[in-house]
């Protein structure tokens, strides 16, 4: 049985705010949420309309019907089970190998998308600007398909720390080298730009590696890529080989 | 000034079955509805809440104001425009070349997204499962961004079609050989799987070259990639030389 405070406290957690204060957010579904669990994320409650989860204690298991599931879910078609976990703390970047660094990325189904990419091509690393959104917006979390807790994510200025870095700084641009005549190395930074405007002006200053992913065919009007589908070739590209 | 009549049929236009019945769909926002205007498609009406699209017609342009673009939009946040377009009848399918064809995708988006990738890397033509979401879904129309406009869509069976056909056919499993160190041809048949269970058994016979994009790093966990980022990769593969 769900109380009114439960409900509530939930439903809050879809507001970065609340999310910040609390220092709390939920996953959906039995995959995400197994994951989780699998990791190093602390479970606060489990909500369940089915007696699964075993592993689970019965104190931090709740179980509730699908009307109860309904009150609280992100979802518009809920799964079966939602579950709060603690926000675990930033953990320091990792400054080797591949890092991917997000300036101003909007959709939370981008952000998923791009966070199951790195997790599948091995980048453990993913840096964002402030101006990125939360990666533990429900959204977010829904795309990640459990990849949430296999990359490490830091929410920093990405000005002074590209300034401060001995990596090579890679972004994507109109006017770059094609990507699949250039030799990619397997250390750098990787920018990839808000949807609508790209890589900010402050921060292209200080990509000294213009990169292009060329279009097929000259009659081509297409303007762009979506980001999510930009970051898979680029991240294909350098990884392909290796 | 819109009439109760015409925000029933705009709106009755997020149904199949009525773009179906009416041979009618619907686009919303200026480069969209520009790249639609540009190319064959028969305008029916222009709603705007601007007085621009100077190049249309006043018998077919009725200008708006916001609370009447609310009631027709399908969209959270609607932009300032909304046409509705005749339906093409379908062309003949072009059996040359590289083809894409989606075996029941049904995520809007993806679609979408699916089909922006295939105007970028000039695949002029996309094959579609009767079970496939369908291209005329407003949801698709916006993914699109236009690119709509520039690649021929078919649904047929895709069983009998691929039975008959001469081009290779090519598919990405689990166990296929590796993506990147097989010689790709310019001409084929790319099958790409449904969201969730991929590509179908009665399909999956028909394809004679198993693919597959390896996981980088043999302690990743993910399972799969959405299905948008893994058509990038592969249409990045098969065109990066070519």
């Amino acid at each position: 049985m769900l109380s009114k405070n439960q409900i509530k406290l939930i439903t809050s957690l879809q507001q970065k705010k609340q999310r910040l204060t609390l220092q709390l957010f939920f996953a959906e579904g039995i995959k995400g949420i197994q994951e989780l669990l699998e990791s190093n994320f602390e479970l606060v409650h489990l909500y369940t309309t089915q007696n699964d989860f075993d592993s689970v204690s019965n104190e931090k298991k709740v179980v509730i019907d699908e009307t109860e599931l309904k009150k609280i879910t992100a979802l518009a078609t809920p799964n079966t089970c939602l579950a709060v976990f603690k926000i675990p703390s930033e953990k320091k970047i990792t400054e080797s190998g591949l890092i991917l660094a997000l300036d101003s990325i909007r959709d939370p189904g981008n952000l998923g998308t791009i966070l199951r990419l790195c997790d599948w091509f091995g980048i453990s690393q993913l840096i964002c600007s402030k101006e990125t959104v939360d990666i533990y917006n429900p959204k977010v979390v829904q795309a990640t398909m459990g990849s949430i807790a296999r990359v490490n994510v830091n929410y920093i200025d990405l000005v002074p720390f590209i300034s401060q870095t001995n990596l090579p700084v890679f972004g994507t641009f109109m006017d770059g080298t094609n990507i699949y005549k250039t030799n990619l190395p397997q250390e750098g930074i990787i920018i990839m730009g808000n949807e609508a405007n790209g890589i900010s002006p402050e921060i292209e200053k200080l990509v000294k590696n213009r990169l292009t992913i060329p279009r097929f065919g000259s009659l081509q009007k297409t303007e762009s890529l979506n980001v999510a589908t930009a970051t898979a070739i680029i991240l294909s590209e350098f990884r392909r080989l290796s």
